[in-house]
């Protein structure tokens, strides 16, 4: 019993240690991009001083693409070379690990690295992305490691921790660092919690919850802390400057809903035209850029693409503003000492500041012709964009374009009623912009909601930001899938829906199983278990044991076997009189040798290994007449990988597996279609 | 597939109905109470204004004792006879009811009204109870009502929503109402959400929880909409009189955390004394007050108590502050013109008036001694109070106690550290104090931090809010259970818990389950069956069915059975060429007959009954030797009701029960004590 408190007091160590670390990630990840943009900002602002003078704009252009470019290659070349799981926002990908699909590297230690810096280039770079997708990553990534107490790529191994060295428990923590995740990037420690829970887990566990909830206040405690040292206010931990968004300080009349509610269609409208040519994008890219150097190249492109454009934009841009109006960080540009240009607060800012200043920025500050044209070509950037082979998030695009679309409607309603108190403040229709441009293009609700009330320090929208991103996600529904489901899709990965398939009340067991299946003895012979597992054909996780009347025994692993072939606990070298231990299994998880390293000489073939000891004797099974619906609930309420089909003589008569069934739901599919 | 589309359609048009009813519900009860509080508050006021002059000050006494015995005796009078599970706050049955335990009449149409009136009127009638816990449970009952589309005790049958009669679909429904609850008992949609998950739901399923948000958020908005009427701001949603607590403007330094973490644990001590004490009460009343009388002069003695208290409080109470320092309406009773009472703040108004005051007076309004004289009594009347045959939710009166320490607190900090700037806000103290209290009692913390952010409209004080509750929680439960489990346990209730009891990985099925198993064969006689369901050791929710060979065929469940020999489904009549349809299984759902009112004749009872069309012929079985945890997480994650134990030859060995695993772990924990 003692025993079983340290264990769970370990869980709680592990996830106060994901939640701090976590947080100095995204400290970290914060800090380089601010310092890296004031330089690039200084450094292009200078050039352009001195060549507005002397006619020679050609050489603040090359610079910043210069600048761009190189920031964005590192971003890629880590990505293409060293992790390519890391490329994206990696929600898909955490998605996929927390539904039991295995997705190779995606919490590997360099992923996390390539994550991190190449977020930090390609952010700084000028492309148009967000850093919270891949801060969600990095938390997964944290989590997964330090649950382990151990590091394969440093051949570190602790003494701790060794009791959450399997899928289960990982997956558990890997929930944590998302939640964390989302908690560090918006300042959203209870939408990091719902996030986790809308997104990832199928099975809630009060005292798992507990857990992420905990880890997640750390996340946001810790960057808060230490954010507020960085912006000169140590300690002070609600100073406004730490919310995401800046503070919300209006209201709303009731009236009002309807046009928020125009503006959630639009939203909706918006957001499914989004994916639909991103998925367009995807799928050329799937079938034509597939050699290494063509990635790289592409980003490159779309980096210097993307500079071009702000450039030219910032150049035509007519509308300069006197300074000293709003608190913001101004960029004179071409302008006039004394005042600044607005189209380069929209471009040449971080993307965080950019939505800010859409948010708060007075009503006169931003003509709506000049958001205009920085929202239609932002649009096609970030849907180019999204999918390129850098580290790349996708909320605060979506945010910006979204906020800025909101501002129009905005002045569209400051100029119909000019005089009315209520429709002098744009940073509601803003703020209802973004949440509905982000409904309509990712498709969560429950926590994209509670993180934006937290990232607006606002309680007051809660109802209009929730109907909004509801109506968002309808409307997008009827036309595609979300673009991280969509993506999924496009990877063909076996992730189950939440919902068994419709109509599929009548169709059991044995229509889906796999069959016929490859069944070992109690103590079968080594040759038996050598060819077993090199053929490609039987490559499962897990297969059936039968005794000699072929009744069902139990199950064992692939990866129990291999153990056991590479130990040589063989029945003839006396391998069940000492036991090997728990520990070895433990120990090699989770990167197991693959069958080939494995000597195993002519006279040992004919010697047997007794599996008894090792095998599962009691896993979940079910009859050959059980439906499909009930199949589907077994392994999504229990995040099984397979389930062995018994007929009643208790013999082996197939085997589903997660892509049984998943092939099963596709199929049909394609006969609807 | 477009049928399938319809039912789909229908849930959410009942999800909407359920939170708009809802709503409209909560808006009765509120109006009720305050209108009810004023005509009490006007009578007793004007008699003291006359006693004061004439020395005849038990008249008002004795006019406020007569009034709120009266009410009080109202309620108790319909929930002893009426509804005795509309006895407390109701989240415990509701909690039951949604872990899969049958609770007789919990979602009847008579516990309804028995509910809000009985709540209106405990509240109006002084006793230290609050609205909120009740308001939960009546959202539960319209939920439950609403999705049958028709109403046993009114004899009427509907159309609509036949598909719904059942008890799984029946439930995901409820879980909707106990969210639309909280969501209009706190104005706290997300909060309303996350409190059904956290309480009530055990398999996250998504497009349930999309509705369930739905249905939240339209509770609250219809809330909102006619409160906002009611106080003469029509369609100013965001009117901040509409915020439970008061709208919170205040700030925090860094600095001030440990003391919120040291309020933390006293929240904590305070609540498990308060949960001790209760336990005591309650057991003492589960021994000696089993007669109906008693129990309804035990409510009335409480409340004549309640009010002798209150009133000689008041009277006692020296201090008196004039009138006009704060918006709040204030009561004169024994002093000067143009001054108020302080103590009548907090003993005579409605006791959501109590929490705001104690969270909002300014710094000097309210004197350190006033508020301890206050907390003391009201504490053990609290603690009596809960559990007593009226309505009666828990929340408002832990927030009370905690709001009063929490100020008296703030009185501390305030006095040694006099200058200071962040010492001069007390409003922050008082919710800290009134959110460890509560943490300490219901030891909820993820909604409850939620519902108290929405409750504040402020997201500044999400860190330590949440950070008090789990520290509040973690040192009540080194103590005693929460509240609400406690209460569950006296009742002796087979809920199961989160995980699976410790150290149980070495448990088999074999020693958990219920042997003999009574099975009946697939055309058994219909003596048998009678045989069967007449002997009241064997009053199982189903049975397992055999062949000749005695191997598995199916289980069918003991409702059935009723059904087929009330209808005479006799293979010697024909019964298996006509079948009977699925709406008669249907229709007679959720108030099965008993076997007495079926009559069998002598001949009848050598005819036979064909089960296999009727019949489940895949259930979640398990084999004797699977592990008790295994079989626990089949249970949680699948809301079964029982599970056949299977032997390796497939023949039935055993039933486990949700009782069977329950009394096992409830055996074990006797073992250890």
């Amino acid at each position: 019993s003692s025993d079983w408190k340290w264990i769970q007091f370990q869980r709680w160590i592990i996830c106060m240690l994901i939640g701090i670390m976590t947080g100095i990630v995204a400290v970290v990840i914060n800090i380089c991009i601010l310092e890296l943009t004031a330089v690039k900002m200084h450094v292009v602002e200078q050039a352009i001083i001195h060549c507005v003078k002397n006619r020679c704009l050609y050489v603040p252009l090359l610079l910043w693409i210069a600048i761009n470019v190189v920031l964005v290659t590192v971003a890629s070349l880590l990505t293409v070379f060293v992790a390519p799981v890391a490329a994206g926002s990696g929600i898909p990908q955490i998605k996929c690990f927390l539904n039991g699909v295995k997705v190779p590297n995606v919490v590997r230690f360099k992923t996390l690295v390539t994550k991190v810096i190449g977020v930090i280039a390609s952010v700084s770079g000028g492309l148009a992305v967000g850093k919270e997708g891949p801060m969600i990553h990095s938390g997964s990534v944290l989590a997964a490691g330090i649950s382990q107490g151990r590091s394969i790529s440093f051949n570190l191994n602790t003494r701790f921790f060794k009791h959450f060295r399997n899928d289960r428990e990982k997956r558990d923590f890997v929930c944590a660092g998302a939640a964390a995740g989302v908690s560090a990037a918006f300042g959203a420690p209870v939408g990091g919690v719902l996030f986790s829970l809308e997104e990832a887990a199928s099975f809630w566990n009060q005292a798992l919850t507990w857990r992420i909830f905990l880890c997640s206040i750390l996340s946001s405690y810790t960057l808060n802390f230490f954010m507020s040292i960085y912006h000169h206010h140590p300690g002070d931990l609600a100073y406004p400057g730490l919310i995401n968004f800046g503070k919300f300080s209006g209201s709303y009349e009731g009236f009002e809903l309807p046009i928020f509610l125009l503006m959630a269609v639009f939203g909706g409208l918006s957001g499914a035209a989004f994916n639909a040519i991103n998925h367009k994008i995807t799928v050329f890219r799937l079938k034509y850029l597939k050699a290494k150097y063509f990635k790289v190249l592409e980003v490159v492109f779309v980096a210097a693409v993307s500079a071009t454009i702000a450039f030219v934009l910032i150049y035509w841009n007519p509308e300069c503003k006197p300074l000293g109006q709003d608190p913001y960080v101004r960029l004179q540009f071409f302008c006039n000492d004394g005042e600044y240009n607005t189209m380069a607060v929209l471009f040449f800012t971080p993307p965080e500041e950019s939505v800010k200043s859409l948010f708060h920025d007075p009503l006169g500050a931003l003509q709506p012709l000049t958001i205009v044209i920085f929202v239609l070509p932002y649009f096609f950037l970030a849907c180019w964009t999204y999918g390129l082979q850098v580290p790349s998030g996708l909320f605060i695009p979506s945010l910006l374009i979204g906020a800025a679309w909101g501002r129009l409607v905005g002045n569209c309603v400051n100029f119909i009623w000019p005089d009315d108190i209520w429709a002098q403040d744009l940073s509601k229709y803003a703020l209802i912009g973004a949440a509905a441009q982000l409904g309509g293009t990712v498709r969560m609700t429950i926590s994209l909601t509670v993180i934006l009330i937290e990232a607006t320090g606002n309680i007051t929208y809660s109802l209009p930001l929730m109907a909004v991103l509801l109506l968002a996600k309808w409307v997008g529904d009827y036309f595609n899938h979300g673009i991280y489901d969509m993506h999924i899709h496009l990877n063909k990965v076996p992730i189950l829906p939440w919902e068994p398939p419709a109509l599929s009340t009548n169709i059991q067991a044995r229509e889906v199983m796999g069959t016929p299946v490859v069944t070992l003895r109690t103590v079968p012979l080594v040759s038996d278990i050598c060819s077993v597992l090199s053929d490609p054909r039987n490559c499962h996780s897990g297969y059936p044991i039968t005794d000699s009347e072929g009744k069902f025994r139990g199950v064992i692993l692939r990866t129990q076997l291999l153990i056991l072939l590479k130990h040589k606990e063989f029945v003839e070298r006396g391998g069940s009189s000492e036991r090997i231990k728990l520990s070895v299994f433990r120990d090699s998880y989770p990167r197991y040798f693959p069958l080939s390293v494995i000597n195993v000489s002519e006279g040992e073939q004919q010697c047997h290994v007794d599996l008894r000891p090792f095998l599962n004797p009691s896993p979940y099974t079910i009859q050959e007449n059980a439906s499909l619906p009930r199949i589907f609930r077994l392994f999504r309420a229990l995040g099984l990988r397979h389930l062995v089909v018994l007929n009643d003589e208790y013999k082996v008569v197939g085997m589903i597996s997660r892509k049984d069934i998943w092939k099963w739901e596709h199929k049909e599919k394609q006969h609807d279609d």
